[in-house]
This record gives C-alpha cells, sequence and structure tokens, in this order.
C-alpha cells in the first residue's frame, strides 16, 4: 500500500509499505477523510520530535473498517468510524491513575505519526478497535466528523481544564482550528465574556461565530494590556492558550487574574535558548503566590470521548464544518494539503481531504 | 409603606409596616420589577416554612438603592441593581467553609420571606449591599433581570452540580422556569442529549429553545422507562430534579446510569408519610453501591454570582425573557401575579410584575 | 477441585467444580489466604442478591500465581498477589467514563461470588491479569495482605467520597472492617475530630488505635443527638455510614451540617417496606436544599489500587493486621470462618483463614 | 509602643509607633509568642517585595486580645487567640470567586509586613476579627500554636494542591518549616511513598518523624535522577516545591510522572535573568502535553482555616513543636531570632520568642 510520510526532518513523499497486520483486538481502517494537523508541520519542518525515517504521517481521520482482529466485539467491517487521534492503551495498568493520554510514558497514547505510521495511508492500524473507535453517526458529513479526532478533543480539552465556571471571562490565545474549538468549548463550559486573540480574517468571523465577544489583536498593541485594560484591570477567569511561541506563558500569566487558570493545550515545538525552556513570569505570577495555575494535557481519545463529541455535533451544540475551509478530492491530494498548512494562507483554518 | 404578606398559613393580603431601618453595610431598595416564586406557593398554601404571621411575601426582585449605610462603598443611591434571592452574611465564619448559603444555620443565606420580611413592599432591606447587590447592565430589560436573583441561579446550579462532562447525556425532571433554566444550564455546562421531562406546551416550546432534544411526557407512559428505552437501556449521565412529588427521586435513581449524579433543586415542600421522608429506591440504587450520587444545594446567592450571571445574558449566552410569559404593570398587580403563579394555567412559565 | 459454596438461599456447603479456564489475559490463582465478608452472609443467608445456585463463595483473597494466559506480561506462575475484591474489565468501553467498578451494568465490576465463582476454592480465574493483580509485598503478612482486596479497599473509599478537608470533622456510623478501614482512611484525608458510632470493645479499641477520638454508644441515647451535643449543635463535616438497617440515613443526615457529605459504603441487604427504599429525612435535608450530599461508590478494584494500598501498609500509615482478630489454619476452616462472620461474637472484627 | 522593623531594604532595628487603631470590626492584639519567616529575610534583605520603609515585620503570631471593636461578636479582651498570616477582607467581592487569600489583588490577603505594619510590635491590628482569630484551646503550648498561622497552613497547602490519592507517592522539595509541614500534610492528604529532598540533619530527622520515607541529598547527586531511579524510572505522582531558587522547576518536572501535579508553596524572592522569569523545561513538560500541571497558591487564612488547624495539633495528628528548635523569651530577643532565620545555622528549624 502507499502512504504519505515524513522521509526525514524536512522533507516528505509518498512510499510504499506492507498493508498493517491486525491483532486480536485491532481494526485495519481505510480512510475516507483525512486532515493535516500543525503537529505534522512541527513534527516534519521543526523536527519537535526528533529524527523520524520514512514514518507516515496523519493522526485525524475519518474512515471505514475494512478489517477486526477475532476479539473484537461491537465493530465489523464496512462499518463507518471516528478514529480518535489519541488511542490509549486501555488495558493497561497506566490508565488506572487517570491518565489514558499518558499510557506507556509521555504522550504514549499518541501513536499516529509519533511512534507508529499515521494515517496518509491506503490503511492504517488501530489499537484496541472496541475501546477506539467510534461509529460515525447517521447524516454528519465528513468534514465536521474529521475535526473530532484532534481539532474538537483538542480544543475543548484547553476549556474543560480551564476551571471555566457559569459567567467566567475567558481570553484565548490563539484561533487556529485548535483555539475555535477552544472557544466554542468555553461556551460549552458557560463562559461569559470571550475575549479572542487573533488577526486571521476567516478565523476571527468563526470565533465569533463560536462564541467570542471580543476581538483582540496584536497590531493594536501588546495583547495583555488591551485584556487588561478591558477589563479594568483585572484580568481575565481563565486563559487558554492555543498558539504562539515559546514567550506566550508570559502574556498569559499577566491577563490571568489572581486566582485563575491557565489552561494550555499548545504543542511546544520550540523552547526558549540552549536549556530549551518556557519562561513564566514571576512578579505576574505574584513571586508563586497569586493562585494562578497552568494545567496542561495531551488530547483525550478513546471511544466514549469520540461518541461524546459526536454527540455535541448532532445535537447542533457547535458545528465544526465551519472551520473546514479548504477541501480537496483524492487520496493525492494530501501533500498539497499539508502544504498549504505549513504555508497557512489568510483565508485557511483547516484543509480536509475526502477520499471517496 | 405596604407590603403584600402572608397573613397566616393559607391567607394573604396588603399590610402597613415601617420602612426598613438601613445599617451600615446595608441598603434599602425600592423594587422596580418582581416575581412571585413557586416557593412562595408552598410557604402560603402548604405551610411549608411552618407558621409565619404577617410576613411580606418575595425574594425574586431589581429594583433601585434608595440609602445605603456609611460603610457601603460601591452602590449609591439611584443605581438599578439585581437582588439576589440569597443574600449570605459574607463577612461571618460559616461562609469560609465554602457553603455561602448556609451562613446562619440550615439555608440561612435564605432571608426573605423565610425569615425577614421579602420583596413584596415599597422598600425592603438587603445586607452587606457591596457583597449582596449587582448593577443591572445597560441596555438589560426588567423581565430578563428579574429572572437572574432566582430562576436562572437556582436553575443554572441544578445543572452546575450534576457533574456534566462535555457530551454527557441528562434528563431533566420538571419545565417550570427553574427546570427551564435547568436546560439552558445544562447546555452551558456541555451536556449532549437533553431529555426534558414535562406536557404544559408553553414550557415543551422553550425547553426545545433552551437546547432539550427529547420531550418526554408521562402521558406516553413511565417516564423513566421511556428515557431508558431511549438510551438502549442505559440511562443517562446526570438527572437534575427540578420538580415532582415526594417521590420523584424513585424515577430520578432509575434512569440514572451506574455512575452518575442525582442533582437536585427542587423544594420539597411535603414529604412521604409520618415520618415525612423522601425514599430513594434500593435496587436502583444498587444496594448503595452503584456510584450513584445524590448532590443538593439551596439557590446560590451574592454579588459575584448575580454579576456572572448578568454576563451570560449580555453575551448573548441565552435569553431569560422567555420565561416571562405574563406582565402585570403596577404593584398592586403583585396579589394577582401569586394568585396565578399559584393556579398555573397552560400558558404559563412564570408571571412579572413592572412597578415603574 | 473443591469449593465453598453458596447451594442455595440460607445454605452452604462444599462442592466439586472444574478447575476454571485461563483466557489469554487472564490468570488462575491457588489462594494462600481468605477472609469471609459481611456481603457474603448478605448473599447467602439474606438473599440479597437474588438466588443463586452452587455458587463458590469469597471474595477477599491473596494467593499464589498457578497459570496464566499467553497475552499475560507481568506475571508469572508463582508470583504472590493480591487479588482486589473487584476486578473490573478494563478493556471495556464502560471504564472511559470514569466508573470502573461499574463495568457491565451496576456493580459488575464485582464478580466474585456475584456472578462467577469465588475465591473460596482451590483455584479461582481472574480477568485481565495485568490489570487486576498486585504483587504482595516483600515482608508483608498474609493477613495484613488479605485485608486489602476489600477492607481497605472499602473503607478507604467511604473516607475518600466525603469530601474530608484537613482538620474536618467526621463521624463514622459502623465500626466494624468496613468502619474501621474508613476511621483510618479519614485519617489519611486529613480528618480531626472523628467520632466512632460503636459498641464492641474490641472494634472501639482498634477505632482508637486508628484515630478515633470519641467514641458514641446508641446505650447513651440517640446517637445522631449526641454528636449534635458534642458539637454544639453544629453537627459534623463529613458522615461516613459503613453500617446499620435500612433508616440509617435518617441519622445521617441530622448529624450533618447543612454544607456536608453523607458518603455511603454500606451494602443496603434489605430496604424499607414493600416498595423497598430508604429514607432520606425531608426536614434534616432541608427540604433537599441543605447543600448535604450522598455520594456512593462500589469498593475500588484494580492493579493500581492495590499497589497504592500496599504502599499505605508498607510505609506504615495504618496497620491492617490490627482488623484481623480470629486465624485459622487450613482451607476446611473456611465454612467456620464464615459461620463466625455470621454470628459475630463480641471478641470479632474479621476472621482469616490461612492456606499454606 | 514599639516595634521592630525594617528600615530600609538591607537594614533593620526598633522603631516607636502610635498603637493602631481599632475599627468597628476590628481587634488589637498583644503577641505572646512570635516566629520570624524566611519571607520577612527576603522582603528585608533580598527587597523581594521592593523597597518598603518603618514597616514593622513579622507575621507569625499568638497573642490575647487587647481591644475589639463594637461590631466584634465573638472575641473580647482578655481571649487567646491564634492570628492567621492572611487575614482576608471576608466581607469583600473578591472572595466570593473562591480565591480570599487574593482579595484586594494579588495577594492581597497578606497584609502584615507587606503592606501594613506587621506583628513584632507591642500591639498590632487584625481586620474583621470575628473572621480572622480563632481561640487557642486549651493546654496547647505557645510553640506549637505559634507554628499554625503560616507554617502548616503554607505547608499543608502544599500538600493539599498536590492532587494526592491515597498511596501517592510524592515528593518535598526543601526540608524547611515549610516543606516539613508538606510532609505531614502529605502524609494527612493519604501519601504512601514520600521523598524528602535535604540535607540539615535536623530537618532530615523531623522529616522521618513526620512521615518521609526516603532521603535525598543532593549530595549524591542530581536529585531528580535519584528519585527516577528510585522509581524505576517512573517519577512521582506528586511534587511539592517548598524551597530552591529560580531554576528549581527544572528538577521538579523531570522528577514528575506524565500525569501528575506540581505544587509549589515557594515564594520566589527572585528570577531568572533581567527578565524576570522562572523556567519549565520543554521537554520535561512533554512540549506542554504532559498532563503535568503546576498549581500554586499563598497560605490560606481566616479563622476556618487556624481551628482546623488547631484541631489537627489538638487531636494529635501531627505535632509542630518539633520544628520549634530555638526559643528565646523576651521581645528584645527578636532581631536575634530574625538573624538567626537569615542565617540559618545547621541546627535550626524554626526560632520563637515568647513574650509572657
Amino acid at each position: 500500500m502507499k502512504g504519505y510520510a515524513m522521509l526525514k526532518i524536512g522533507e516528505v513523499g509518498w512510499i510504499e509499505k506492507d498493508r498493517p497486520k491486525c491483532g486480536p483486538t485491532d481494526a485495519i481502517i481505510r480512510p475516507t477523510a483525512l486532515a493535516p494537523c500543525t503537529s505534522d508541520v512541527h513534527t516534519v519542518w521543526e523536527g519537535a520530535l526528533g529524527d523520524r525515517h520514512n514514518m507516515i504521517l496523519g493522526h485525524e481521520a475519518v474512515g471505514v473498517v475494512d478489517e477486526v482482529g477475532n476479539q473484537v466485539k461491537d465493530f465489523k467491517p464496512g462499518d463507518k468510524v471516528i478514529v480518535p487521534a489519541i488511542t490509549p492503551d486501555w488495558d493497561t495498568e497506566a490508565c488506572q491513575r487517570g491518565y489514558p493520554s499518558q499510557t506507556g510514558g509521555a504522550c504514549g497514547g499518541w501513536k499516529f505519526s509519533n511512534f507508529k505510521d499515521g494515517v496518509f495511508a491506503d490503511f492504517f492500524h488501530v489499537n484496541l478497535a472496541d475501546n477506539n473507535l467510534a461509529l460515525i453517526p447517521e447524516g454528519m458529513s465528513q468534514e465536521a466528523a474529521v475535526m473530532i479526532p484532534d481539532m474538537l478533543s483538542t480544543g475543548f480539552m484547553g476549556a474543560e481544564n480551564a476551571n471555566i465556571e457559569i459567567g467566567s471571562s475567558v481570553a484565548v490565545l490563539g484561533i487556529g482550528a485548535v483555539g475555535l474549538s477552544g472557544i466554542a468549548g468555553a461556551v460549552l463550559e458557560g463562559a461569559g465574556r470571550i475575549f479572542a486573540v487573533g488577526t486571521r480574517p476567516i478565523s476571527v468571523e468563526v470565533a465569533k461565530k463560536y462564541g467570542a465577544t471580543d476581538i483582540i489583536s496584536y497590531k493594536d498593541g501588546d495583547t495583555a494590556d488591551q485584556i487588561l485594560e478591558a477589563t479594568d484591570g483585572e484580568g481575565v477567569d481563565a486563559v487558554i492558550v492555543s498558539g504562539g511561541g515559546p514567550d506566550i506563558l508570559l502574556d498569559a500569566f499577566k491577563m490571568a487574574k489572581a486566582g485563575s487558570t491557565i489552561s494550555n493545550n499548545n504543542y511546544f515545538g520550540k523552547g526558549q535558548g540552549d536549556k530549551d525552556t518556557i519562561p513564566i513570569p514571576r512578579v505576574d505570577w505574584a513571586f508563586g503566590m497569586g493562585d494562578k495555575n497552568l494545567i496542561t494535557g495531551l488530547c483525550p481519545g478513546g471511544r466514549t470521548r469520540m461518541e461524546r463529541l459526536a454527540d455535541i455535533v448532532t445535537y447542533g451544540r457547535m458545528d465544526p464544518e465551519l472551520m473546514a475551509t479548504h477541501t480537496f478530492k483524492g487520496f493525492d491530494k494530501i501533500g498539497e494539503a499539508l502544504e498549504l498548512m505549513r504555508d497557512k494562507p489568510r483565508d485557511l483554518i483547516k484543509p480536509v481531504v475526502l477520499l471517496d
């Protein structure tokens, strides 16, 4: 079979590989819609995970079950499924501590295009099919469904971790697809006023549709200062960090109230200086005593998560399709879509490749 | 001044009283909009709190500050304010345990029309004005604002206590104004599918606008059975109990999953039998081992709560005005409005009396 | 092989069965220490679970691994292991909601002597060995180890669910082995003053050693009244219900503060009247508005739980051996031990049967 | 009256001031025992809070009520009281968000020796006496009682914020009085294995008495490496940061599991470089996706907190007196005690000055 792969740092292309083998609890999936992710860009062009050779890329897919192992009970060939970006080893001891995304070590639930071949292939392999697949509900579009595995799950997590109470004020830093999902997630967690920090017109438009009440642009000055001014110097109850460079936490802590949460769902592709660190501001952290908490996480995966997110879409709580700004037809377009993600033209939120 | 009072159990009418005195941290409010509550009905016609004589009724009001004590810093005469139904003694030790509604004993934060005169008067008294008043935002209607002190605060609490995760399924039992607010609150907590149990057409209509996805009527059979059937026997992740008689928890526990929350914001005006108890079903509670938790609370009060709920309205997260089905003009109509609340015609959700 | 079984309601005895078969992820265990449980008594003599025929009893065991399936990685024959009373299906979808004890329906994690043969046998079967077994640490006695699978796990859960803050006051109703473990658990959750309600001298003695500060006996009057009096009418921050009949929640709610948690780890073997219900007091629940929450659960199971509880013993945080008041040698004594549990002589906390 | 003051950065000495005035809800206290704190050292000799002139130092005291305002109900002259280091404005709106230590801006609950005169004086002023004082229980020594206002409250907070479950493994970085209290607090939160990182012999001895199971010294190599090795590379469930320089979070994140909490109760007196930042390690934070959360706080204050901590001591849950290694008699010794705190001889944990 063929796949679209990272050949080495900075280089991508088509390769041939054997079709993956299906263990007793596994499934083999034939993708019907794919989406490239900024993470793929980090992985290939920044070498953020270190070197990788001939690794098939991609972790956002929906598809059709092609084969299942003999212990799989709930899925069969022909089922149309959502595949989470994160597929934890639910039957290992590590899940019992409550951190399924971290099974098998840090970020160990992230298998696709990290330490096994990804989904940009004719076929790909899913571990523990009964626990890591979810049926696509009747009537859901491919474009909507393929936003669920990572964009909605990661974006919503940013809001879920932010300790938002009904009526809390929230700032979302970065309005790519994850940040936009964070805005929608903040509304689903009860946020009142929501500041969206970003400038791309198409993102701004969707941010408003998802519930942003104030748009903040760096072009108008320091973004933290703008938010402080708009809140009479108080700052916000929660900050969701969904973008930015190594210094972004300096802004985040500055605009956060004493007594607040900074929730990160940003993937820090690089750090500051030789020591490769991410700085927190001492004074704006109130010398470590300001009750400003920094919460993180990796995209939640698994079947129940996918089913619940599908329900969010089915019952009209938010419409993920608004983020699918560019649609390609045919697997051969995956390279083009990935490069679009890298180049980020002004009218892009997220490209989708339809295979059927 | 005059007030509309409970004269004794079963009897209401106008009385004359002295204008309340304003202590150093207090405020005296002149109401501009009032709403009667089912609680007033319980208090007067069921004697649910025991006997009361010549107690002015009412705890849902917005108004104008008429006088403030000399230690009040943030409010002045002429300010238009929302007054929470629950006005905790924030400067007492009891708040420090985290239960402001229970200051000074069980339900001690509930002062109006419980153990002091209520708001159905020319003027009424508010303790700790700086902590228990909130400005009405520019442009908010009186009808919307007067839903905040109790309906939104109590209704949302039902959802907040229900441990709803993004995509959870929820059932709301009872679709009066509190139950309807609970539906809106469940959406604000991330609910996916929401079953609303009730039959009144006007309530059903608003329930759908607020986010209910399935309407369940007792006329179609046992409501728990209907919900179990609709969920393939699984039941729901959360049940919000916002109405029903002493036996309502039997239904609630039956439709709740093993591993779920039953969140009560119902005021149990009477119990079962001589022993005055509320029964839980032994088997549907899985013999006490089913991880089905029963959470309760009294309406949260105070300034920050009111401000945050006002933000919910200001930023368009829900529209409380839909519940104000009947509007009266003039304080002299308060008795008529209260009786409407008692009689509950089919087209009523909530009556509002405008005074200005 | 032979096992000690419930033949039918009210009747126990020895039976012969085939040795259980070991699936690919399973283990077969040869017990080395067993403990009968009050649950076994409920099951046999009260028929609390309904009828069962020829079901081998028992769910508290430690033993030696005799056989493992070919997919088991972390255990091998000869390993000395603690076996949790509750062995969840960790590889099923139900765990992902966060309720492992409820996999496969209400109390579905409770398999032994509920819907499969228990541990009072020459050999018994454990599902998902890698996730449901834990090594016995070096130097831990059999008597201590066999308290972990249920007594410590259930008892501690009572305290964990009680929302105890450092310095909270707690009442524990019932001082059998579960209640005593709840006292020790309350200390491990930070309790200050702890009222233990019970009368058996041996239990009282251990209650004090585990951290009870006040012993309350029904012989001195209504237990709730005594606790209210001792706390100047305030009641306690948390009540752990570890015993009592169908009416026990009446006491629990009465002694609980407005703003408190009633944590149940009692197995309600029977309810009140025909309707088989458990009553809550309406007034002492403050009409459903008193912020008094009723939390329940089933004993947590699984490997990580067992490992952590073993650490509690290893690092000297509490000594479970104090509860093993009666020790028998030889598997043939299991019936005698079970009847002791049923008869509960005054000097009994928990009998243990040593097999090696 | 006289007080021991920071004259300017780097300089301390005796000054004369007017006795503070007592407002209607306030109290004036005459101290009977005082303790200098490392914070005083930071404030004076590092200028950590910026410049201060003639500000009386000290925030750890117990004493006798000398005067109360006319609205104070629960305290009267002659009462022996514990005074929390942090005295929040409980009657302000800011508490309602749930962050009492942050009332009136970042760290605003910290008034003594921060922005009002401290407790090293003949008399000092306490705001909101009913909410910020607690009676010293009968029989408690002055040395024990004076550890409660800051050492126990701050130290325990470190453990309370660390999400410790029963049997969790914990590392405590720094074993001064706060770190030692953190060890005791970790036991009260249910910790199993506890690594204490530090070298001072007297502290090591008390650490063991409080429940540390492993002592780690930097003299034996990188402390994080040692802890990783001792845990088979897994790291710990929780790290409590109670000491160290600006780089200490690098160690903390390194030794923390993927899926863990880093709880800070360290006062960062200085940061790294010109930008005055505190660095987090990018890779050991798993690029921001490792579910490693950084939680902070300022010492909790107020009456209920003090009462609960007093109960912890009264009921024998831990013995704070072990930390009072040096006792001085007479107010005139306060300067000597403060310098001892600055110089930290090897046999010091905490000096106490007794005034009566």
